[in-house]
Parts: structure tokens; C-alpha cells; sequence
């Protein structure tokens, strides 16, 4: 049965990590698309408000995280560090692992850690209202409650087939009071395009951030949330490793090896940059890092690193990172969040330089290695973290194999508890395979700006 | 936002409260339903391991918890308790209100808290399955739970309305291994005689405790687990209000009021028995202590203190205790959990005697109370749980008006991640009030033993 450590909420970090301060060589800037020369930050004023564009662009190491979002931040956390001994036994393994939980939030995911920073930010600056976009609906949840706390009005386009399938996290929206369209809609130019060229579109998560991003340019009240990719947003996520860190010196060990699972790499970045960081500063590779992605849409992998645009329309700045092509639209797996065609600055731009590795897993090895963890440790991940959770067994296994003592440390990002359709498909053996398609991603590639 | 007061893992109770300790009056005994004379305590081998029946009986009042159950509960307990300060504010009220924070358990309620221990008394009795009903499922998935962690065939008889309508709690119970029975069956007799007078039946929560019963009766290798109303129930949940007790210390804080939702009475009761125990002790009436049930199945408001059974067909010893008559079926409401025709010995005497109140709320009421909530703290009520919210509410309001300073203790016992079909129905004004037929009750009540 797993142990938990456990932190005192005066335990709580006091500042975020910013990463930037460390690389040893600096990010290429996002560039403005007409001209493709590096963007003025002050061009992302009609987006964001102007703490969180200087947060995008700053190289201070600590950033201080204001009273108003440490008192957000502590109706769930510090979260739980556990150590899933059951597991380890069950894969009779030398590894002993551990997870960071943070299903606890209110909304079941990590989203939530950057969405209260951002609103609270939007609010402080004047913002009356936040529009945004989610595919599964992880990240609109957490928004509509995060704009629920600083009384925002949050609007969220939801990805067409999810609004129809995923009924339950469009209430939640709901409950917290949001207002959820299904994207693509006629409100927006963008949306309106695509149903003129196919009015039974299901949607995409690039189309519903064109969606999102048009609206915030079109009204001075209203800005836009992004959920992932830019630099804040893993900024904020970094309260994640930064308690590990310490949770894990209480436990009196010392990691080896660090898994997350990616899609826009927000997760993933919250938990491993705290250790990439010690390990820029110091030049010694201490730790070899996990990013798990989905085959289906597999950016570190099987992507090109490049600039291109953060939505299909075009709207967006263009950003430096991996992508399989801002046109590519991955085949349908019940990992959502991870169905997106780019990766985090950041993460690619450390990928690049070595000092992370990646995996591309296929969703039935995912959810075989998620319902194992659950019968071992009772807690049912999500179909997105649960790609941690199968890298990590791979590595359990390969450390039998060779018999080695390694510690690990995964994120177990949020719990499946909304994904029980997913789970059924796979426990009736009617899961299919997350095969990507050749041809579209080549032309996909072919189509980058 | 809400503060959080917590518990190191070492700061984890070692005993569980029995209030039968300390009744001013002993609880009448159950009776065999032949001979109408009280059972003795062998007669419930065939249904339950024998260190169970001895905690169904004792008056010892500190029962030592083993260290395999402390072991299990350490994966998610301690549980929080946190200040609903921004609930409070947006009521305007003078009343300081806390809530104890059960849904931080794997499977999302408090009800983990009676499943190991029984799993584990089961297992080291021998028991090789064990069989159980469930509602709307809180319970059932609980036990699926933990019957994986002690290694149990768990065989749960899931009311047929519920199997078909709550799939996702179904595949959380198959997740963990469990084999889960529309009820009505033709498994048991008790199902088939159902099915004989109507095949089309949706069931309820006494069809499947019948069925459970018999195919536990029926195998030498089978015992039976019941997720409330028996006072081995009571005792395990008292972990609930022995933390609770100690948080509010840390707090500074005495309670003056505590509330908890019923059905059975097992989340109230773990809540509440530490505190009224107190109470019973020293003989002042130091705390109000309010049972919000529903008015669907009012069995303390609008029942009888009397001997009946706990199951439809009267397989069951009887139990002294309120009831609406083992007849009744409640019409449905979302609170699943509340639909049972009977209240737990212990909390009907009790009631009896006066150291509780109780109020029967509307499903309309409990909703409006549970997004108000939502809103303001971040966490979905589960509908159960959400009629303590409600209750609290009005008390909340009534010390607004009287300008009195009060302290509010109450249990969240679960999360409504599973339930967002209810809140749509409210967010969308179809939800129907749960409205009682006065006539069947009347039947119901005129069939009692």
C-alpha cells in the first residue's frame, strides 16, 4: 500500500521555478508571422495581461507567487507524494517508484495550478472576461472554476465530438458556471470557415483555440487562457517538482529517473524542470527524464522542429517546437489532452539539446499498464497520465531484467474518473490501437509555414 | 478559498470509537425473525467472520485497528478538514463552517472505510468472496476496492435501474476486478421470485441485499459485507470523527453543530458518535447534532422505531430501528445512497432518546446548496453528501438572521464526479422534486413483522 509524504501547507513553495534562467543556451523567440521577425512582447497585449507576458519572457530564476494564488493554491494543495509499493511488488521489481498525485484538485487534474495564476492575473489587470479552448475538457473545467474564484466570465469552445461524447466535464464548466460552446461555431470567423467547408466538422483543438483567440481579439473586456505550451503556463506548473523535490529529500531519496506524460507538455514540464534545472546549473546529467507521448500524436518523436503556429487558422504567433504540422489532425484516442500537434517550447527546445528522452506509446499498452496500477494502488489515472504510468512500468521492468536499483518519480497528473468510457472499451476488449496516419502527417509536414 | 487542516500519517487514530460504550440505555438486540427471541451471536456465522460479529456486539469502547487496515487507510487518510471561509462570505453568515473531506479516497467516498477492514477480517478468516449489494454504486465500487487489496473475489448485486443507467460506476467495480449482477437476478431465489411477478422490475436496494444474502447463505467459502446500518459499520467509520475531532483541536476550534447526511447513517455516524459519545459521557448537551436525510426516504422524520428487516424478502435478522417498512421502495431520486427504508440501530436510538435531531430535505433544495457550494469552494458534493450542505445552509442562513455565532462541523463524504447526469438535470430546470407517496408508505408501514 502506497506511503505517502506529506507537506504542511506552510510548506507550501513560495515562488515559482522559472527554467529560462538556466538554459545553456537561450529559447529562439516567437515570431510574428507577417514578418517572421522576433515578436515585440507587447504584441501580446489584446491576449494576455501584462504579468503574465512578462512571466513569458523573463530569465528570473524565482518568481514570486502572489498571496491571492498561494490561497487558491491551498484548497488541494501541496498535493501527495506516494510511493506505490503494491505496484512495485506486483512487478517485482528493484525500482522503487514514486508519484506525485494530483488528482486531488478540485477538478481532478493539474490543470488547475496555472489556471488560478492566470485568472487571478486577468483579474488584477481589469480583465472581465477569459475565453479558451479544451478538447477533452480537463483544462476548461479548471478554468471555469479558476474564473469562479476571481469572478471572471469564462467562456470555453469545446471541441465538437467531445461536447457530444464527454457530456459530463461540459457540466462541470457548467456547474462552475461557464459558458461552453461547441467548436467549430458560427460566433467566430474561423469557426465559421470550417463549417462552410464541412458543417458536420467534429473538431479540433487547433480550430477551437482560432476560435478562442479571435474572440479575445475582438473585444477589449475579454482575454484568452491557454492551457499548456507557452512558457508561463509550465512557469506555474513547476509547483509540481518543486514540492516533489522537497518530498522526495524528507523520503531521504534520490530520484534517478523522472516520467511524465506530454501532449502540450505542461504536466510533464511542472514536474521535471525543478531536477533539468539542477542539472543545467550543474552540467551533470543526474537524472534521465521520461516525456511520454501519445502514437497518435507523437511530436518529439516523430515531429519536426520548427516554427510554426500554435492553432489551424493561423492566428497565433509563430512558435519554435516540435509539431507534426499545425494542419494535422491526430486520430482519435481517449487521451485528449494529449491531441495536440505541437510541444511546449521549452520541452522541445531541451529535447533538442539532450538533455531529455521520448517515447511514443500506443494507447493499449497505456490503459493494460493503467488498470494494473489501479488494482495495485486503488487510484484510477486518467487516460493522459496513465502514459506515465506505462512508461514507467517499461522502465520497472527493464530494471528487473537487468537488476537495477533505480528511484522513479512519474506524475500521476489527474484520475480517470471522467473516463470510464475508456476504460470499459479496453476491459471489453474493444479498445482500438492509436495508429497514426502516415500520408496525412507527411502532408501535414509538408504544409508548415 | 478554503484552509486546510491536516494530518500527519502518524497523527492516524489507532482505535476506532464504539459508542455502545457509552449508551445511557443498551441497544435492543436483533432478533431472530422464527422465534422473535434475540439472536445469538453464532447465528451470524454463516453471513460474517467471527471478529466482525464480536465488533457487532462489543461495549468495549476503544477497538484496536490492525495494522494491515491502518496500512490501507494510509493510502488516502488522514483526510482534510477545511474551512468553507469563502462559502461562508458569500452567505453573509457569522457561522464558522468546517467540512471533513472524504472524497479524497480512491474511489471517491467514505465508504473504503468500513470495506478494508471487513476485506481484511474476511481474508484472515479464510473467506475466499464476498458478496454485497450496491446502489447507485458508492458502495459496491468501495468494496471492489478492497477486495483487490486483500486479494477477495467480490461478487456485487447492483440494483438493475442503477447497472443500466450509472455504467460508469459499474466499470469502476469490473476495474477492480469484481463481477458485478444486474439485480433481479436468476442467480438467487430471492431474484427469481422478483422476476416471477415482474420481469421488467428495475429492482432496489432490499431485492439485492436479499440476493446477496442468499448466495452468501448458499457457499461455504462466501461471507456477506453490508457498506452500512450494522454497528460494525458505525464503529470503522468512526476513523471519520476521531480525525475531526483532533483537526479542530489544532484549529482552536469547539464545534457547536454537526451535520451529516443519512441513509443507512454510516457517514453521519463516523462523523458524529466521537462527539456525541461526549456527549453521553459527561451528560452535557454540548453539541446540536442534525441527520439530513431525504424526503424520499425519510425513515427517521417520517418512519417507525420498530423491528424489521433489513432486506425485501426477510432473509435478515431484525433489526431495531426507524423504517418505512421493508416494503417501501422510495421513489427515485439521484441520491441513490439515501434511497434505503431503514436507519442504523444505533442512530435510531439515538434519536429515540434525543440526542439527535433530523430533517428531511427536497432534492430541489439540496442542488440549489451543492452548486452554491461548488462555486464557492471548488468541490462537486456528491447528492448525498449535498443534503449536509443543505442543512448546513439553513443553519447557516438562520444564524445570518439571529446574529449568532456559531461552529459548523459537517461531512463532505463524497465527491459528484460520478453524478454530473444529476446536476445537469438542475442546471437545466428539469430536475424533479422527490416527492414521497404518502399511500405506499402507509402500505409499507402496515406490513412491518
Amino acid at each position: 500500500m502506497g506511503k505517502k509524504i506529506l507537506l504542511g501547507e506552510d510548506e507550501l513553495p513560495r515562488s515559482w521555478y522559472n527554467i529560462a534562467a538556466d538554459l545553456t543556451e537561450p529559447l529562439q523567440p516567437p515570431l510574428d508571422p507577417r514578418t517572421r521577425t522576433p515578436l515585440d512582447p507587447s504584441q501580446l497585449e489584446p491576449l494576455f495581461p501584462p504579468p503574465l507576458i512578462e512571466q513569458e519572457v523573463t530569465t528570473e530564476r524565482a518568481v514570486p507567487i502572489p498571496d491571492e494564488v498561494l490561497a487558491a493554491y491551498r484548497l488541494w494543495r501541496p498535493t501527495p507524494l506516494v510511493r506505490a509499493d503494491r505496484w512495485e511488488r506486483l512487478l517485482q521489481t528493484p525500482a522503487r517508484i514514486y508519484f506525485k498525485y494530483e488528482g486531488v484538485s478540485p477538478v481532478g487534474s493539474h490543470k488547475p495550478n496555472t489556471a488560478v495564476a492566470q485568472a487571478f492575473y486577468n483579474r488584477a489587470a481589469g480583465t472581465r472576461r477569459l475565453t479558451t479552448e479544451t478538447g477533452a475538457g480537463q483544462w476548461g473545467s479548471a478554468l471555469a472554476f479558476a474564473c469562479r474564484l476571481f469572478e471572471l466570465h469564462c467562456v470555453v469552445y469545446m471541441v465538437r465530438v467531445s461536447y457530444q461524447q464527454k457530456a459530463y466535464r461540459r457540466v462541470l464548466m457548467e456547474l462552475y458556471g461557464a459558458e461552453v460552446i461547441p467548436s467549430p461555431s458560427d460566433r467566430t470567423a474561423a469557426g465559421r470557415a470550417v463549417l462552410a467547408d464541412d458543417p458536420d466538422s467534429p473538431g479540433s483543438l487547433g480550430i477551437a483555440i482560432s476560435e478562442a483567440v479571435e474572440e479575445a481579439l475582438g473585444r477589449e473586456d475579454t482575454h484568452y487562457a491557454l492551457g499548456s505550451v507557452l512558457n508561463h503556463v509550465m512557469l506555474h506548473q513547476t509547483i509540481i517538482g518543486l514540492e516533489a523535490k522537497r518530498q522526495l529529500e524528507l523520503a531521504g531519496e534520490q530520484p534517478t529517473l523522472l516520467v511524465g506524460a506530454v501532449g502540450g507538455g505542461s504536466n510533464f514540464a511542472g514536474l521535471v524542470f525543478p531536477f533539468v534545472g539542477e542539472m543545467l546549473r550543474t552540467g551533470q546529467r543526474r537524472y534521465r527524464v521520461i516525456a511520454a507521448e501519445s502514437s497518435a500524436a507523437p511530436s518529439l518523436t516523430r515531429g519536426r522542429f520548427t516554427y510554426d503556429y500554435g492553432d489551424t487558422a493561423g492566428l497565433t504567433p509563430l512558435l519554435p517546437m516540435h509539431t507534426l504540422g499545425h494542419g494535422f489532425i491526430p486520430p482519435p484516442v481517449h487521451a485528449g489532452g494529449l491531441r495536440y500537434h505541437g510541444m511546449a517550447p521549452l520541452v522541445s527546445h531541451l529535447y533538442e539539446h539532450g538533455w531529455l528522452e521520448a517515447v511514443a506509446l500506443d494507447q493499449t499498452e497505456v490503459f493494460q499498464a493503467a488498470v494494473e496500477f489501479a488494482q495495485a494502488e486503488g487510484i484510477v489515472p486518467a487516460p493522459e497520465s496513465a502514459h506515465a504510468v506505462a512508461a514507467v512500468r517499461r522502465a520497472a521492468l527493464e530494471a528487473r531484467s537487468s537488476g537495477t536499483e533505480i528511484v522513479v518519480l512519474f506524475n500521476l497528473s489527474g484520475h480517470g474518473h471522467f473516463d470510464l468510457t475508456a476504460y470499459q472499451e479496453y476491459l471489453t476488449g474493444n479498445l482500438s490501437a492509436s495508429r497514426l496516419d502516415d500520408s496525412a502527417l507527411r502532408r501535414a509536414l509538408e504544409q508548415l509555414p
